[in-house]
This record gives structure tokens, sequence and C-alpha cells, in this order.
């Protein structure tokens, strides 16, 4: 199906080792797992997004005449939470590892199923919420050994920008949209979808939102802002925004968080202040968090977030509330790139061969004490009669010990064990792998007693 | 939505923990993890797994105008893998831990979105992979510390029982539909459903399937052939089924597995076989396994599978495949049953609150050692100022010890922290567990410097 894809193991190995490490580190910041429906009534999800977004949702009626959509994030589930059970108590700091449905033009890095990975905090409106936030992102990413840079700017910066360009209140969102696009479309497009619009890639027609010369000119003033250490940006937007009654408010929330960054010791180099910016969904209210990977920027972001202040409303108040989430499936992608592909490597630590069937009782144990010694053990189960091909099997799913016994062993009262890893470096020379592996490959002969430790043995030598 | 359901922190910290259990399980069989899409074309769907089933598949047409539907089970989705990507090396042993959705009545048991943990082998015709099914199934539940039974039978026994009562080939697989529901409609109804039909709880007319006397009178000789040890009821199918031709080969093939059960000395009060199993679905050609749990068994299986040979093609000829799903939704209920509600316990083992605004940078300074010392932490970032409230927010959250500094304790160089768990027993007597919290519970005062050591102290004291 187009947009969507399948995770083979050694993708879905790879992938599972990233977010015990992600879910690790959201827990030692206290955040707790929240899980919600794949469906939700539409007119839950619908218009919180913003116009081009709610295009995007897979919505469908159901056999019993239900309005039903897709999850397209897992913030907009996480508010109707919020609101459904009134007695969780604030602040409420939740994790959800979820897949999102998006309707978007499927590319070769676009997908339209894709896997996230959110913390949010909800009930603070505080600067120090945001702070966790970048935080637990930073965190998280180091916890990769990752070399990255999270990014953030604001949307009251941004509002500001608006007053100051003298943009109108109804155009204003649709600006932040089109500013979102600058890594797809560049300076350029962004100044034609701001004023005539533009024709795209496939031809269509993308219409303008028909600001003035004047407008246009002050918002790429404030994009060409001297770049610089947080305090820096800071300053130059003090001098630019000077007059400006909506600045004080903005510029004030962005000295708080530049405060707590620099007491949870977060430097410049790993969270700095980008007013490029724009982030595309129309709930956020506040700071806006993106996250890139200096070794795969190419990949974008693998990280985006913000405040949303107005989306969660409980007995007709609003609900202050922060978050950012993870793009499982670009960070794995760039991490790819990065470390390159990961080996096949199943979790099974010995295959145990069926040399010889009428010995199937011995083997059916010997699998049984290695797995009880907390040995992950493979029994060959399949028809392959052929020990040498049983053995380029443990080879092909990458399980690097071998357990063979004939005849001649048992009756020796020794079992053999072949160490799949020894020569793997000499892999290349070797032209016929499966009769290497079969004739040459490190074996040893090991008295039937002494398995289990000499196996144990085994596996600690190669760590 | 109707059968959907939120899973709120107590429930999802309570489902990892089985979660990650049966995973190790599933890593120690050497089974390795597969993800597919959610959605699927829906001829690779429907026609799979009976008219009935069919009827229970969420499908929709997609603003592309693709015929799509949702997951029903991970089974045929594993199916379209095996035969999508030629090169999987078999035998193919996957896991998959997956949502699946069908358009089930809803009512307080059943769920239309339900998360399955699914075992298959590919690529495997020999009861030894059954075998292996069925031991990895035990042992999850033995990991969970459950008392249960796996109970299984076979199709091929059941082909036997068509063919010696007299059942018409084009009603073999409604009978086994029908003789499924026992466990819901007793034999009673089941009997009815044979014959004439019969009208359900809600009105509803059910037709009936048109056996006559003596096919019926048969399939209940063969329902109440007397129970005890596998070998026992083996030998009186053998007596049951003499001369009638199919009779052998399913025989045979139980034979063998209760052989594979007994090396892996796999207990008769774990695994036994049970003639009233039939396994809804039309796909099944072979040995099929349920899994009750025995202080819980109104939950029906928790576990079910069973043999599929002729459900994967790859060029031309078929792929065996065996395999279980684990319902952990219904495991989960059942859990709760038998060890009651999981209390609240935040991943947080320490709340840092705030006491004072003015010495925040303290306090975020605290947590950041904490969380560095492998401690999870939580930082209050609410609006409460009142520090009962807060320590009361640590209480509702599960989370054991609090930190707390103001002025004096600054001023004095300590720290105070609050053990929330000393005094827990006695909170029954407590009227008012708020101010208790604040006043009485166990409070220590500790040299700065000494904090993060006497905190991992506390936290191991009790475990």
């Amino acid at each position: 199906l187009k947009g969507f894809r399948d995770y083979l193991p050694e993708q879905m190995i790879a992938r599972q080792r990233v977010l015990d490490i992600i879910r690790q580190v959201y827990e030692r910041y206290g955040f707790m797992p929240l899980n919600t429906p794949a469906l939700e009534y539409s007119d839950v999800l619908l218009g919180r997004y913003g116009e081009e977004s709610d295009k995007q949702i897979y919505r469908f009626i159901t056999k019993d005449e239900e309005d039903v959509a897709l999850r397209f994030d897992l913030t907009v589930p996480l508010a109707r939470v919020v609101e459904q059970y009134p007695d969780l108590p604030l602040p409420f700091k939740r994790y959800q590892l979820a897949e999102v449905w998006r309707v978007d033009k499927p590319d070769p890095g676009r997908f339209r199923e894709f896997l996230q990975f959110d913390v949010d905090i909800v009930g603070s409106p505080s600067m120090l919420a945001d702070a966790e936030i970048i935080a637990v992102m930073c965190e998280a990413l180091d916890a990769l050994n990752l070399r990255y840079q999270v990014r953030f700017s604001s949307r009251k910066i941004l509002n500001t920008l608006a007053k100051w360009a003298r943009v109108p209140d109804e155009l204003v969102l649709p600006v932040f949209r089109v500013l979102d696009k600058m890594d797809r479309i560049g300076l350029e497009g962004v100044v034609q979808e701001l004023t005539t619009g533009r024709v795209d890639a496939s031809g269509d027609r993308i219409p303008g939102l028909g600001l003035g010369q004047e407008q246009v000119a002050r918002i790429q003033h404030f994009l060409s802002l001297p770049r610089g250490s947080r305090q820096d940006v800071l300053s130059s937007l003090k001098t630019l925004f000077q007059g400006v009654e909506e600045a004080e408010e903005a510029l004030r929330q962005m000295e708080e968080l530049d405060g707590h960054l620099n007491t949870m010791e977060i430097p410049e180099e790993k969270a700095r202040i980008d007013l490029g910016l724009a982030r595309g969904l129309d709930y956020y209210t506040g700071p806006i968090y993106e996250g890139v990977l200096l070794d795969a920027p190419e990949f974008g972001s693998v990280i985006g977030g913000g405040r949303y202040d107005t989306l969660i409303r409980r007995g007709g108040s609003f609900i202050p509330a922060t978050g950012a989430s993870i793009g499982v499936d670009r960070l794995m992608s760039a991490l790819e790139k990065i470390q390159g592909k990961a080996e096949k490597r199943s979790p099974a630590r010995v295959l145990v061969t069926v040399m010889n069937p009428s010995f199937l009782t011995e083997y059916q144990k010997m699998a049984r004490d290695l797995r009880n010694a907390g040995v992950p053990t493979e029994l060959y189960v399949g028809p392959e009669k052929n020990i040498g091909k049983q053995i380029q099997y443990a080879d092909q799913q990458g399980i690097p010990l071998v357990v063979i016994a004939g005849e001649e062993e048992f009756s020796q009262g020794v079992v053999s064990v072949k160490d799949l890893r020894a020569g793997r470096e000499r892999s290349k020379e070797i032209s016929d792998r499966r009769a290497w592996l079969k004739e040459r490959a490190g074996q040893v002969s090991i008295p039937r007693p002494s398995l289990i430790p000499e196996i144990l043995r085994l596996l600690k030598q190669w760590g």
C-alpha cells in the first residue's frame, strides 16, 4: 500500500533498541505512559490542526454509521483525555508511543503511517515546563550518542512579527504555515506564497496570501536577523521590536526559558534560537521547538513540538500545556544514514541444529537447558536436513553460536559448538561462505555436561 | 467512541511490565520482531478468515480511491510479508505486538480495538514447531506467575470427526464455527445452530445448518468423550475413529506433539487435549490451541492459535506455519481481577518540590543531579504554590520521595526528604491525608552534599 511500510526484523531490532533508550530517558524525567485509541470521532480531530492538515486526516463512516478518523497526532487525543477525565491530577506528565496516519503525498522519505514518541506536560504555564521538554529531548538524543541541535523560537515572537509587519489577523496563521515550508521550498518559494502564489513541482498552482511589498520586506528583515548566541538573538529582537506592544511578553518568556536552559547546563550548541522556525500546526501558542541531527541534516527535523495553551479546556477554562514529539521513522532513517544499516541480529544467541532426527529429544533438551540458563536459543525446526544449510541459516539470522551433535559426538559424550563470529572479518575473501562456515569456522568440542557454562563463557568473551 | 478505550498511566504501567516480560520470553526462544502497517489493501484481508469475520473488518475507501482495511489480526499480514519478500530466510520465527480492529458488538468485556502479541514459526511442517509454540506460551504465562492451562486439539481431528459424522464438505467449516461458540452459547445453543437454528439474546434469528439427528448425535458423542491425560484422550479417539481414513494422520500428529511436550517437560496440567476446542477462523489446518487462566476462567481464552499450512503461498507452493496470539487486553483484565488493580506508580521516584520560587535554580540543579545519578525524578512545574498540595500531588502519582527546601533549609545547608511510603499502612486511620502527609509523614533533614547518596540509600532500603 502506497506510503506504508513493513519493518523487517533487522530494522525492528534497531528500532526497539532506540525506543527502549528513549523510554528510559522519558521515565527518568518522571513521564508516565498513556495510550489512546487509533480511531476517534472525527469531530474530536477536525478543526484543531488547521485547514491543510484537516485535509490529511483519514476519515470514514463505519458500518454503525459512526463518523470516525484515524489518529493524526498524539496531542489532540491527549487533550481529549485531559478533558474527559476531570480527576486526572495536574500537572500531567505523559509519554505516548503510537502510530499516526496522514494522507500525505507519499515519496521516498514521506510516509502515511509513522510512529511518534511524544512527551507532554499538561497543566503548567511555566517556562520551566518548556525547559524540561527541551532538556528531555536533548537527553534522549545524547543517550543515542547523536550530534544534534535543538532549535527553538516562539509563536509569541512570530505574533509580534505579524503585528510589526502589519499582517491582518486572519492571515497570521496562514503566514506561519507558509514560513514553516522554508526548508522545503526555500525563501523564494516562501515569498511567492506570501504574495502572488506559485506553481509547484507537480504543476499545481498554490495561491498566494496577497501580502504587500512592505509586509514581506519586514518578514524578510526578521528572517535575516544575525544569528548568534541565544542572548545575541534576544538583543536583536529587542531592538527590532521596540515599541511593539506584544514584544514584551514574548521576550520575557524567551529570557526566562534561556535562563532555565543555562541552569540546566544546556549549552548554546545544543539549543539555540532559530527565528526561521514556525511549525505547521495551528494549535501552538508559545515556545516552539525542532531538533535536527547534525550528521544527517537532510532528514529535516526528527523532533518537533511546542506550547499549546488553548487546545485543552476543562470546565470553561484553558489548561496550558507543552510538549514534543520524536518522529521515530525519520530518526531511524537518519540513524541508518549515520551509523550504516543495522546488521541482522536475531535475539537468539545459539542455534541448536538437528543433525540426526533420531536425537531430536536430546536437541530439545539442550535448547530447554540453554533457555533455562537465560540464553536466547533457537531450536532448528525447519525442513532442511543438510547441516551446512542449517549453519548458513544461523549465519543469515545473525545467530553467533551453533550447537552441532551427531552419532559420533553423542557416542563420545561431547557436543560441537561452532562460532560463526570467528573469521567474520575475513568474510570477503571467502567465495563460498556456506562451505567455509561448515568446514572452517572455529569449532570446539565440549564435553556434554560443560555445554552450558562453556556457551555462557563464549558469549561473555565476545561481549 | 464505543468499543474503544484509553489506557491511563496506572493501567499502562502494569501493561508495559507484562509486555516486557512476554517479549523477553519470546526473545529467549529466538523469535524476532516484525511490524506491518495498520492498513492493508482490502483484498489482502478479505476471504481469509471466513464469512462472519469478513463482516467484522473495518473497510473504507481513501481519498485516493484505495480500497483499504484495518488490520484484523497479525497472521494474514504476516502471510503477506512472507509472500512479498521471497528472500526472507525460512524458518521465519517472528513476534509482533500490535493493535487489531474488529467491528464486534461492543460490551463490557469486548472491544473493537485490541492489542495482540503474536509468535509464529513460518516454514516448518514439523510438530516440533507446534510444541515450541505451546512451550513459549507456557513459559510466558509462567514468567507472569499465573496459574493456567493450555488446551489443544487439531483441525485434523475435527476433520476426522466431520467425516465420521458424515458432515457434507461445504458444511465442515460452518460446523467448526458453531462448535467454537460452545463457551458462549453452551451445548444446547450449539445443537440448535447445528440443526434448526435459534433466537439469540437480542432477538436476532440465527439460522441452523440443518444437520440430521444421527450427525448431531455423533458430534455430541465426540464432545462427551471422557477427559483425562493426553494419552487417555488419544486412546479414546483411536477407538472411536477406527476405520476412518483421516484418523491415522490426525492421530499420528497428536502423538508426535504429545511426545515433544513430554520431552520439554510440559506436564499434563499445563497442556491438555480439549476436544471441545474448535477456533473460529477458517485458516487453521492442524493443531489448534487456547490458553485459559485458572484463577480467571470467566475471561475465556487469553491465548489462541494454531497451525495454518495453506494460508501462505510462495511461488506456487504452500508454506506451512503455526503460531499463537496473546490477547493482551483480556490478559490485563484477567490480571486485574486476580492481582487487584495496579496502584498508580509514576516512574519518578522523587519529586523535587518548589517551596520558594526564588530558589528555582537550586531545585533545577537538584533534579538534574538526581537524574544524572539515574534516579527518575520529577521537578514540580505546576502552578500550585502550597507545599502541602505539592506533596499530595506526589502521593497521587505514586512518587515515594519528596524533596523540600526553603529559606530555612538553604541557610542551614540542608534539604528535607519526606518519605510518603512511611505510614502508608496507617492511611485508613487518617482522615485528612494531605495534612497528615505534610505534618507527620516521615521526614529527614539531610546535609545538602549528602542528598544524592541518601536518596539512593532510601530507595534501596524499600526495594
